[in-house]
C-alpha cells in the first residue's frame, strides 16, 4: 500500500449550514479540535460573526482561517439556484477550498440537494465511478450500518450498485473499523430470483468479485434493524424511503412510549424508576450520535450533517470528514475499483436470461 | 348507485396456509362467525382434519361447507411450482371458488408469491385495471394507513399508481370508515420536482382528477408512522421496503426497551409499574391488530393473512374480506375508474418537459 497519510488534516466548514446556527457550528469545531487536536479549519462565513465567536474557541481560534462571505444558501434554495452561487456562498467556497488543494474535506449542514449539486459540479466523479452516492450510518440492534445510496440517485444500474458496494465497504472499514465489512443489497426477497434486473445483475458481479468484504447477498427492510451486515446498499429511491421511514418508525413508537408513560400515576412513577435506562435508549437512536452523511465517490470528500444536529451532532460530523482523510477513503476506493476491474467476473447471461 | 348487497358472503378458506396450523386456522373462523354471523364457510383442506376441528367449532359446522384435498402450498414453494397445482391445492382451490362463484372472497395465510401468481392467473384483472396491487394497513400515531403496492410490481407507471389510488381509496373507504380518504404518493421529498417521472406524472393525474378523495401530494417515508394521510400509493419495491422497514425498526425499538428494562433492579421495577400501559404500546403496533392485506384489482376478493398471525389476527383478515363483500368493493373500484376515464386530467406536457 503506498497511500500516505494526511499529517494536518484541514477542514473546510460551511459555518452558516442547518439550523444550529453559526455560535453552535463553530462549538463543535471546537469540540471536535479538542478530540483531534492535529485538525485546522477554514472556516467559510461572515467573518465579523465568526471572529467574535472565535473569543471562545481557543483551540479552533489557533488553527482556523477565516474566509469571509456573507453569502448563505437557504433550506429552500433549488440546487440550480444554490449552483450559481458556488463561488460566493459559504457551502461553495467550502466546497472550492477542497477542490483548490486549500482543505482535505467540506463539512456542512445545509441544504442537501444543494450541497450535492455543487460538489458534483466542483469536483468531479473520480475515475471509475459514475455517480456519487450519499451514505450514512444508522442505529441497529448491534452495531451500527453504512447505508448508501440515500437519495443521489434515484435510479440506478447494476454497475452503479456495484460501486455503491465499493464505495460503502471503504466507508465503513473506516468508520465502523471492520476489516472486511458484510455487505449486502436491499431487496424485497432474499431469494436470488426476487428483485428487479439491476438487483440480481448486481449480485451475481459482488459474489464473483474479489473485495474487501464479505458479500452477503440480500437483505430485506425487516432485517435493516438487526444489524446483521454492515453495509446496505441500494438505489438512491428505496434508501432514502427506509432511512426515513426508520426514522419515522423510531418515532412512532418512541411518540407512543411517552403516551403510555403518561397514562396515570403508577406508570409516571414506572417512568421516573426507568428514567436512566430509556435515555440510555434514546441514547442509541439519537441523530447526533450517527451524523455525518458522506458524499462518496467524489474528487475530495464532502461531509453533510444533519440539519437538525445538535453541537455534539456536527462535531461528530467533523469527526466523520477526519477518519476518511486520516484513512485515505479516495486513495481505498480507487484501488478497490481498480482490483475489481482487472478481476471482473462474467455476469451470468444464461442464468439471467432463463429466470 | 346500482351497488347490490350481498346477503350471505362466502368466504373461501385455506386452512392450510401460515404457521398457525389448521386448528387456529378454524378457530379464527369460528371467531369471525360469532363476530359476523350471516358469513358462510367454504374450507379447503384435508376432510378429515377439518371434521375433527368442526366439532370444536360449533358455529362455523352450523354454515360450513368442506372440500377435501391433501395438497398444500409449501411457504418455499416457488410461484411457479404452485400454479401447477392451481386445481389440487386448498390454496388454489380457494381462489377457484371465487372463481366460480361459490364465494365471495378467499382467505388464506400461505405463501404470498404463490397466491398472488394463482389468484392473478385464475381471476384476472378487472376490466380498466392493468396490474393488481397488495394494500395492507400500517399502525400510526393516530388511526391506520392503507399502504401499497407492497410487492406485487417491482416497477410501476404512472398508470399504474393512479389505478392503485384509487383502488388503495376504495379500500380506505371500506375498511377505516372514511368518506373522502386523504391520499398522498410516495416520495423523497415534498417539493413538486423530486422523485421519477412516473411518480410526478401520476402526481399531476391525481392533482387533476374528480375522485371520491383528498390529493395530498408526496409523503415521505418518516411521516407515514404520523398518520396524516390514509393512503400511501407506491410501487411494490418501495412499498415492501418501507412496510418492513417499519416492521424492523418497530422491532428495534421495542428489542432496545426491553433491553434498557432489565438493566437494573429499578428499572424492572419501573417496568412492572407501566406494564399495563405498555401492553397497550404493544397491542397498537401488534401485527395482528392489523391484519388482512388485499390484492386489489382482481375479478374477485383475495386477502392474504399474515403468515405468522395468531387466531386473532386470522379471524381479523376474514373480517377484512367480509367488510369488502359487504362493500362491494369491486364494483366501487370499476365505478371510480370508469369516473376517472371519463374526466381524464390532461398531463401538463410543457411543464414535465421543462423540469
Amino acid at each position: 500500500m503506498t497511500i500516505k497519510a494526511v499529517t494536518t488534516p484541514v477542514i473546510a466548514l460551511d459555518v452558516m449550514g442547518g439550523d444550529a446556527g453559526l455560535a453552535d457550528v463553530m462549538a463543535a469545531a471546537e469540540v471536535a479540535s479538542e478530540r483531534y487536536p492535529k485538525l485546522a479549519f477554514r472556516l467559510h462565513g461572515p467573518e465579523t460573526l465568526i471572529r467574535a465567536e472565535l473569543a471562545r474557541c481557543p483551540r479552533l481560534a489557533a488553527t482556523a482561517e477565516v474566509v469571509h462571505t456573507d453569502d448563505v444558501v437557504l433550506g429552500t434554495d433549488k440546487p440550480s439556484q444554490a449552483l450559481r452561487r458556488s463561488r460566493t456562498s459559504s457551502m461553495g467556497m467550502a466546497i472550492q477550498s477542497v477542490k483548490d488543494g486549500k482543505a482535505h474535506a467540506a463539512v456542512s449542514a445545509g441544504n442537501t440537494g444543494a450541497l450535492m449539486a455543487m460538489a458534483l459540479f466542483a469536483l468531479r466523479t473520480m475515475p471509475g465511478i459514475d455517480r456519487p452516492a450519499l451514505a450514512a450510518l444508522l442505529p441497529t440492534l448491534k452495531n451500527d450500518s453504512v447505508v448508501l445510496d440515500l437519495g443521489a440517485n434515484t435510479e440506478c444500474d447494476a454497475e452503479n450498485l456495484v460501486q455503491f458496494a465499493v464505495m460503502g465497504a471503504a466507508f465503513a472499514r473506516t468508520v465502523l473499523g471492520l476489516e472486511r465489512p458484510r455487505v449486502a443489497l436491499l431487496n424485497i426477497g432474499e431469494e436470488a430470483l426476487k428483485g428487479t434486473d439491476e438487483i440480481r445483475d448486481a449480485a451475481a458481479l459482488l459474489r464473483g468479485a474479489t473485495l474487501p468484504m464479505r458479500f452477503e447477498g440480500f437483505v430485506e427492510g425487516d432485517k435493516i434493524g438487526q444489524g446483521n451486515v454492515d453495509v446496505i446498499v441500494t438505489d438512491g429511491f428505496s434508501g432514502n424511503i427506509a432511512l426515513k421511514t426508520a426514522e419515522g418508525t423510531g418515532k412512532l413508537v418512541t411518540g407512543l412510549l411517552a403516551q403510555a408513560f403518561r397514562s396515570s400515576w403508577l406508570t409516571q412513577l414506572g417512568y421516573l424508576l426507568s428514567r436512566g435506562a430509556l435515555r440510555a435508549l434514546r441514547a442509541h437512536l439519537d441523530p447526533n450520535a450517527h451524523n455525518g452523511a458522506v458524499f462518496l465517490g467524489l474528487n475530495g470528500i464532502v461531509v453533510k450533517s444533519h440539519g437538525s444536529a445538535n453541537i455534539r451532532g456536527i462535531a461528530n460530523a467533523i469527526g466523520v470528514a477526519h477518519d476518511l482523510i486520516a484513512d485515505s477513503v479516495g486513495a481505498r476506493i480507487s484501488e478497490d475499483l481498480a482490483n475489481f476491474r482487472a478481476h471482473r467476473p462474467e455476469l451470468p447471461k444464461a442464468e439471467v436470461a432463463a429466470s
